[in-house]
């Protein structure tokens, strides 16, 4: 058991049975001696395709999901995904990601549509109804309001400032983070309890929230023997910057409402998430998702990609040894789905960690590289100095088997790289502000004085 | 050494050869065959003492200490503990702790001067200065001029909302917890980080951020080994009401700043704190220090021993099979010195438990009724449901052994019981107000609605 998930580990993925059922599917383009041209399909001007029905196996038919931070890049496509299955859904959002945009001179790669033009185009492609309640939930006035109108089933929470160096640019942020993400979701556990206490919460958390120990990820609890005495606890956390900590602070909040207050949460600690292509966002100009690729909220992998595209070298920050758990956003669409379809108990607080593949940033570097050579991209890699404080060189062995258990079927990098991921940052690379994409903000700098500006764009 | 603590867990009580040493020269009452007519010495009536010059123990003289929170309960006792002993002070204060009182319709049971009273008499006493900022540290301006002007060598930080009844109100209130407790500490973090990085932060968790869990408790960190590798980690936190979970929070932000900023720290995890009397506290009148019997602040031992005072039940809580860690105000301020004395090296977040003994509420209640029928005092035990979400018999076995290795000499419950807790309720007996003692927060109903008068008198 231990050998198996360590050589799993030196080859920088879990392969869980069923994702490779999955590969075997749905690997059409060989991974190699394939022709280094590839015919670049643009969603811009892809035909109108009629999004998919609710499959059989949705289970969720007539289920009513709020998705909170539903005009963000996981929500939206979640909305979608939900949506095209029968679920009825509701977006909520203050749309504080499209500000932070404006004040930080930020914009996605892809075009996207307003949150009531998205809407109201999937109403047409679909014929499919999403309501749309624009506010704070840190208001509960307003969050009272839309829980008491719409009744939700389900509450799917996306809806907190999620960046990791956008919470270390100052101070300002740094609080505003942790409060809003913190009163946030007290204020939709309140909700839940108040007003519709069957509600399932499924909540966002992240895989940042546990560090790097130096022993195995286990998902959420970590049983422990100790002096001879045995017992099954939150796992250790240990967050790295002021936007994982928040996180964790959630985690442990929404702990104490499952057992007070019989709440029914589930929590999903999900990897970094690349790619921008689902079934529903592809049908139509105006439902594009969001691509990121700056230094503030580009993840990873998305930034790589962008690089490339352009001929930007790719910025590892510093050693590149840093390991992390990924999964491609049909995945994440899907992970939600299979949350909801299968709610937690009242009183449990249920954690599964969401991700399919866990790799290091040199190796991400390493495929980026040779995926982009066959596109004939001149690819660079460079080391920078890291602008975070982090471990370089680390054990990392995260388990992610619960939702593979409950049919999640993976889509794996490789290949997912031409599909959904180079295709798009060639397409739009015209789009590309060179300036955003080097890393802009210094973990061990974060300061008390307000910083915009020279945050966005490495001075 | 298991069985030892084994042993040790059963008698309700954790006795160190330091505790031992020091109850054999504490003891100057006998613990039983004692008369049961106590002369009590009236506080307001006592003569004006000197108050003790710095010992030569101390290493503090000049040392710059600012106490946010100096006004409160553990606050007050240590400015003035720590100013007579050569320490320069600084309180900083917001003077919420009182207007909580004003709100809810509370008071304590021993009259308090006002805070610049309070700081000019004891001028006059000791002809020490402290100074005074009031203010609120979640004000960022407020504390940069703060902290710019006082240029801290250590910051003791006890000024956040501490009590777990508050906290569960209703919605508003336990969001002010949260919010007022983690943003409050954040911006102590950046005043350090920016202002005065060799500043010590000396910072008041509470034992409550371990929970119950069936393992013994370890001072902040837990060395455990799973599927063969072995790692020493953050213990893992369950807190039991959204005051607790507040320092939880607290302290894994503090926790990652030492990391990123090489911020030194120290985080108490204080017990229950018991008893008034401090000696500086009793030089004066006007240097009193506040005493909370109600079912919002008052802690369950002060809280018994008012109640045993004027005749009112004992209230247990459920079974009374609840263990928690306790210790003596004057053990409070002496661990407070032993802390900054002895600062964390940066970059180090250094976790003590600050209590002395165990003791279940059960036992409790058997001490106070054993100790009023000394006094002549009719005590009754009268178990009330439970308005709290706990564990009502569990196992609990909490080290504490790094503050008496530091030289913290403890003051035990038996030598306590006469001359600082129950004289002080017979004393002021005639302020009690009998309808603020009965617990008024029940944790399954925290509601939305505001509920400020409701909550402090039981309806």
């Amino acid at each position: 058991m231990q050998s198996s998930t360590m050589q799993a580990q030196r080859a920088g993925r879990i392969v869980s049975p069923a994702a490779v059922a999955s590969r075997k599917v749905a690997r059409a383009v060989p991974a190699s001696g394939r022709a280094p041209i590839v015919k670049v399909q643009a969603a811009a001007t892809l035909d109108k395709v009629a999004a998919p029905a609710a499959t059989a196996s949705s289970g969720g038919a007539g289920t009513r999901v709020m998705i909170i931070g539903g005009d963000g890049y996981c929500g939206w496509a979640t909305a979608l995904h939900l949506s095209a299955r029968g679920y009825e859904v509701c977006i909520v959002d203050n749309l504080c990601r499209r500000q932070f945009d404006l004040t930080l001179g930020l914009d996605t790669l892809t075009p996207i549509a307003t949150i009531h033009d998205r809407v109201r185009k999937w109403g047409e492609v679909s014929g499919k109804h999403i309501s749309l309640q624009i506010g704070d939930i840190c208001d509960w006035e307003f969050l009272s309001q839309a829980f008491t109108t719409f009744q939700p089933d389900a509450v799917v929470h996306f809806g907190e400032q999620r960046s990791a160096p956008y919470s270390m640019i100052d101070r300002q942020k740094a609080v505003f983070t942790q409060t809003n993400n913190v009163v946030g979701t007290l204020n939709v556990l309140f909700a839940i309890k108040e007003l519709k206490p069957d509600c399932h919460l499924v909540k966002l958390g992240t895989m940042g929230e546990y560090g790097t120990p130096n022993i195995d990820i286990e998902e959420g609890y970590l049983t422990v023997t100790h002096n001879g005495r045995t017992d099954t606890l939150p796992y250790p956390k240990q967050g790295n910057s002021f936007y994982h900590l928040s996180k964790i602070h959630d985690s442990t909040n929404m702990l104490f409402t499952c057992k007070a207050w019989k709440v029914a949460a589930t929590d999903l600690n999900q990897g970094v998430v690349y790619g921008v292509r689902t079934e529903e966002t592809m049908a139509d100009p105006m439902l594009l998702n969001r691509y990121d690729y700056d230094g503030i909220f580009g993840t990873a992998l998305n930034r790589f990609v962008v690089q490339a595209a352009v001929g930007h070298p790719l910025t590892v920050y510093g050693k590149g040894g840093q390991t992390r758990g990924f999964l491609d956003i049909r995945d994440t669409v899907r992970c939600i789905q299979l949350a909801i379809d299968n709610p937690a108990p009242r009183g449990e607080m249920r954690v599964y960690n969401q991700f399919t593949e866990q790799f290091s940033v040199n190796q991400l570097a390493e495929i980026v590289s040779r995926e982009g050579k066959k596109l004939g991209l001149d690819v660079v890699v460079q080391n920078v100095p890291n602008p975070r404080v982090e471990l370089e060189e680390h054990y990392y062995n995260a388990k992610c088997t619960k939702l593979v258990e409950l049919g999640l079927q993976p889509h794996l990098l490789a290949d997912s790289m031409i599909d959904s991921l180079l295709e798009f940052a060639v397409q739009y690379k015209d789009r590309v502000r060179m300036e955003l994409i080097k890393p802009a903000v210094d973990w061990r700098k974060t300061g008390v004085k307000v910083n915009t500006m020279g945050a966005a764009v490495a001075q």
